[in-house]
């Protein structure tokens, strides 16, 4: 059910030609409210496709009432004209729906550089606010597909009556400085502004932020989670918070697995850390690390090549006191070989990797994926 | 005729079964004097192994006599039996020189958390002293390559009779941070013993230091400049410095044709920075992006990508005032595309990416390969 799992939102999918398949490629989610509340996190590359540069303006008093996102291309360095061409959309819609601009978020996804056609975005508009429906969340949710094999959405309920739903793409170029995709999140839950901001910020630190497929942090991405206060109940800020990050881990982990040409999830938990940072970007260096990464997809225990990128981080450590485990399995100890290659089975989909410190009590989990032939494939045999 | 094209040194590289292969995997290098000067860098990675412990020592006061470099094994990790190899190794080489143990630098190189056979090292340090000779360059680079498909040697000479040779070896895991592989050098000119390692740090910062493979740094790398004084001739350091980088370089450029499964040789040039930091920040980012690498591999100029991995570092520019050119055609200026595409050959092994930041006068060199599906193959296939 996506983001109309919530009560308040209607959406819809279109296909308007902007993707040569002929695939769904323009999405839109409208917040009937009565609250029309809005925060949202962005990409923090310098290089930002226009929606980026359009959506920032219109978050700044988190009042939204309409996001239309669109596949088939970046609009990311595109000039000028690009940039009128994300206006445009906005103000369609906008009219479309009697609604200011200024409340209009615009996304889009895709190759960088090339012009959209603006008289398609303008008839996608058109028929996407033709068919919103309160049934319209997974037509949405596959219309942002690009190279995802499979459309992602969550969905959470609280016990006192009111609900979250979202929907996600993203399937390569999956790093952060935060968000790293197209996520769209409703929810009809009453809540403030300053607090759907924070519990946003929150979620996505512990979620998106920690999912690090291939180190790449892409121009285009933005989380953005919609309150229409439908419910008419207030929400539990603890419980919020709680389910709104239940509903991001789950995307994100969707995310992870239709990463492009993975064979692998790995999950890197840094504990018995200094500080919570020091956990990230000790788990965060490991998965960058391109030739540990190609040592699990050959389902090879390559515990030497976790160490050598361990310890080009500045965490605090002394590096001969620093445990490894693979799958439960203690590999490496206090410097030395600690226990036997041949007892870790790396055939499963899931791979766990357990790095202790031995430094402090704090601790953190960054996923990604292996390094594979198909991975190698999909990023060089066409542009994407 | 590497490291014994200068005057007064020796060198050996001989078979002692380190390496099931059965190929030569023991080398040393003896300095005959009259000077006995040496300098070194080593890897800025943490998580060292047991001879870079020892060599750091060794090198304090730059009174160097010999070196020995294994293949075979990187003993990285091995604990206090490894440290206990090391030394043993060193003190054999002494003991058959008839000089101090704290004058022999060691170098390990292959599969981190393998203790190495201490019998064959002795056998091997015993057959390598019988074999020394004048000769015996060409078989000293032979005895430090792992995966290399080929031993990587350089000379060059000064109008004032002073000569300076070096042999290196390294496939994989190039980044720096400085050293990312094992390099010898030897000189016969007379220098003094801080210019030797002002020299040393000079040329590796811009040739070694600007190389980055797969952006994962060793454990083990150093890269060794001796001096013996046996010209007789006292070199003028300007031209020192200028003939001690261009061999660095020549040695840089040999690993990079030789790297893992590469089919492009990526110089990526960052112009126009406020600092020459900047510069390399900027260069650096584009040389690790998977994305980017892949899309070279398979001839694509997607130049989005180029962009996207500029976006992420804090060097001074305005993201929408770049230009980006591959291969000599503008492909992008001003936030916009400028070239056509299809004008870009991407076919030979050599790709030049320009990066104009437009901020300033500075610029740097970092040299990098594709990601192919040979990398995947090679470092997923087997441990290494």
């Amino acid at each position: 059910m996506s983001v109309t799992f919530a009560q308040g939102f209607e959406a819809s999918g279109v296909a308007c030609g902007l993707k040569s398949s002929g695939n769904k490629d323009l999405a839109v989610v409208v917040n009937r409210g009565p609250l029309k509340l809005a925060a949202a996190v962005f990409t923090t590359n310098r290089c930002q496709a226009n929606p980026i540069l359009w959506s920032k303006e219109v978050i700044k008093d988190q009042i939204v009432e309409a996001i239309v996102l669109n596949s088939g291309g970046a609009n990311c360095y595109t000039g000028p004209e690009g940039f009128q061409n994300t206006h445009a959309t906005a103000e369609e819609l906008a009219k479309q729906l009697g609604i200011a601009a200024g409340d209009v978020l615009v996304c889009s996804t895709g190759l960088i550089g090339e012009q959209l056609d603006r008289n398609k975005l303008i008839q996608g508009v058109s028929s996407a606010v033709a068919t919103l429906a309160v049934s319209g969340g997974v037509a949405a949710s596959e219309a942002i597909m690009t190279t995802d094999s499979v459309a992602k959405r969550a969905e959470a309920e609280s016990g006192s009556g009111w609900r979250i739903g979202g929907m996600a793409k993203g399937a390569g170029m999956l790093a952060p400085g935060l968000a790293t995709m197209l996520v769209v999140i409703t929810t009809d839950a009453i809540v403030d502004k300053q607090f759907l901001d924070s519990a946003l910020r929150s979620a996505t630190r512990v979620s998106f932020d920690r999912l690090d497929s291939d180190g790449c942090m892409s121009t285009n991405d933005q989380v953005t989670l919609m309150a229409s206060g439908a419910s008419g109940v207030r929400a539990d800020e603890g419980e919020f918070v709680a389910l709104l990050t239940q509903v991001c881990k789950e995307l994100a982990l969707k995310l992870l697995d239709d990463a492009e040409g993975a064979s692998h999830n790995i999950h890197i938990t840094v504990s018995g850390a200094a500080s919570e940072d020091d956990a990230v970007e000790v788990a965060r260096s490991v998965a960058r690390n391109n030739l540990f990464k190609a040592a699990i997809y050959g389902n090879d225990p390559n515990w030497g090549r976790i160490l050598a990128a361990v310890g080009t981080t500045k965490a605090v450590f002394d590096p001969y006191n620093i445990d490894v485990a693979i799958n439960g399995v203690l590999i490496s100890s206090q410097g030395q070989p600690a226990g036997d290659r041949s007892q870790i089975d790396l055939t499963p989909r899931k791979v766990e990797i357990g790095i202790n410190l031995n430094s402090g009590g704090h601790q953190a989990t960054v996923v990604t994926n292996d390094l594979t032939h198909a991975y190698v494939e999909e990023n060089s045999a066409y542009s994407s």
